[in-house]
């Protein structure tokens, strides 16, 4: 067990008056015992306590090395789980639950124990989670580097010819060659009007002259993510484009600056907003600025004008504006993960964000 | 909107007293509205209404074509969704959800909603898309002929000397040439004693003389899944690993002739788990007989020794008996997806299952 971790959460299980919790998702399941165990439509619940044996419940498909630090209960397809998942809870002691648990679990817990609170406790989770450890961090910079050389290396071939389909078939071989062990999310490569959508996935075409193509791309590597973002033109770059590029790299920039302890989340987002509203662009920039990011590439912890929490030294989310003109067929993003330190942050991608215009291969 | 698949769920609705459901899951909303919506930690909940319009509430990241047949309601990520899913509800009426809704919104919804009764109503939705219609079964075989193909290729090249890994990374490798759009899950190539472990995945272990390889495969087309598995043994069997071969093959035919309408689920792994418990290998059967599958690998309708529930014409799940011996160094398993027909089954894998011994080349 990842104990300085695990004492983390229980002071802030203590601190909210908590002495039960229930940890479902498998990345908080990794987070704290070391293990990976992804049970599918099975019950997978780590009892975290206050007081008493942490016990983790879990299918006997999954069998678990011996722990010091907490006891195992399997269960077999055809037992009672919930039952015995009851057994170690206390039903007089309100219980936490994670945000992700399944209905099928949270309203037969709410069935047998219909006296009990049960309330998302997530965000102790979440929190701790949030501010990586130096072994984290280490972790997320290599993950980032080898982002770095993959973005570089496709981006000598988005002018071959390649469609955007096969282009993020080049990523995953890259990612593959160069040691990860996956992408973090499926690749983007968005071409011409396509990069106006944000969430647009690769598909059949081939680069035009004049167009922007958007790389959107991260890779998981020691079980923690990467995600980058870069836009490169195809033959020649219109001023319109030029235009948004160099808004969207200057509120990137911004976001990056106001990216420190201290600072809101709230804060990078107005700072890159500020810049692309400022331009008269606001309208096109669709989403949040970020994300935290780690062993999963959304976590909890987003960079929009909502959320006011202050930012710690040790986070790790993305900075991401972006201007999408589908009436001008084009859209263009730059992002970039960052560590916050103690008075600033560390930009963890090192890829160059000067406007690049690659000749037109067609 | 996929209207036949809709009105089986809404009379049911009606026959269980429920006037309102939220279909939350990506699949269950693709199932009835042919959209695929993968919308990662948002809000996602299309509400069926017995009387009045269905509503789909989705972020506007997500931008859907018009449809007759049901309203679109948009929220940003800063906008207040569950008040805005709440307001498209009738608080006075019990609420039914699908069972992986995540606690963050279900809580939420009891918060808003103290005195509405919520249920998992998962069931209703389960069971339609348990039966699949003449277009999925179509869809079915087609991904099942694509897997027999990929099976028979991957069989030639299992004694090359490719480690599991890299035997694993070829099966994505046919997948992809054969036009399927990725696995149905993550490729299982387990090689002698790594074969008895029935959730092994693949690491760097390569072929040795006497090994059993088990290939558990899959993949997805046109989004339904296949799901079959095969064992080799390279360079000899022993008397030991021919027995068990035999048992599981055995089970495994007797299991898809009791997949029939008019027996029950536990039934089907009666029949399998039967030959292999009268021939002593009983407590080395460990898991169930099989599962349901259909748009995902795993769906609801476990094939159990649990499940009671009377089989129906054109449902698909597999039939995958095993006998696993840690302590002998290896394990066997035989797995067929079947649909079943009026008054039997359709095997849907053809790929042989006669004793296969590849010579060893190390």
């Amino acid at each position: 067990m990842k104990k300085e971790r695990t004492e983390r959460i229980l002071r802030e299980m203590e601190h909210k008056g908590l002495t039960q919790m229930i940890v479902c998702d498998p990345y908080s399941v990794f987070y704290l015992t070391g293990r990976w165990i992804f049970p599918g439509e099975r019950l997978l619940a780590f009892i975290l306590k206050t007081e008493g044996q942490h016990e983790l419940v879990v299918s006997r498909l999954y069998p678990q090395a011996p722990d010091a630090d907490f006891h195992v209960s399997y269960f077999d397809d055809c037992d009672d789980y919930m039952g015995l998942l009851c057994s170690h809870l206390d039903r007089s002691k309100t219980i936490g639950v994670e945000k992700t648990w399944q209905a099928k679990f949270l309203l037969r817990l709410l069935e047998l124990f219909p006296e009990t609170g049960v309330v998302n406790a997530s965000a102790i989770v979440d929190y701790a989670r949030m501010v990586k450890d130096a072994e984290e961090q280490e972790l997320l910079r290599k993950a980032s580097l080898l982002n770095d050389e993959t973005m570089a290396r496709i981006l000598k071939e988005a002018n071959s010819g390649l469609s955007e389909q096969a282009l993020a078939d080049r990523i995953l071989a890259i990612y593959n060659e160069l040691g990860a062990s996956g992408p973090s999310f499926s690749p983007i490569v968005a071409m011409g009007k396509n990069s106006a959508d944000p969430h647009y996935m690769p598909q059949d075409a081939v680069p035009q002259y004049g167009d922007c193509i958007t790389f959107d791309i991260g890779c998981v590597l020691n079980n923690y993510c990467s995600d980058m973002t870069r836009d490169v033109f195809i033959g020649t770059v219109s001023d319109k484009q030029r235009e948004a590029y160099e808004i969207v790299k200057e509120a990137n920039l911004r976001g990056i600056e106001a990216a420190k302890p201290g600072n809101r989340k709230c804060d990078v987002d107005l700072a890159a907003r500020g810049v692309i509203e400022r331009a008269g662009y606001g309208e096109f920039f669709v989403h949040r600025t970020g994300h935290s990011c780690g062993l999963e590439d959304h976590e909890f912890g987003d960079v929009s004008s909502q959320n006011t929490d202050i930012i710690k030294p040790g986070e790790c989310f993305s900075v991401e504006p972006g201007i999408y003109l589908p009436h001008e067929g084009f859209g263009v993003r730059v992002e970039d993960l960052v560590i916050t330190t103690e008075n600033g942050c560390e930009v963890l991608n090192h890829y160059p964000k000067d406007i690049t215009v690659l000749p037109f291969e067609g």
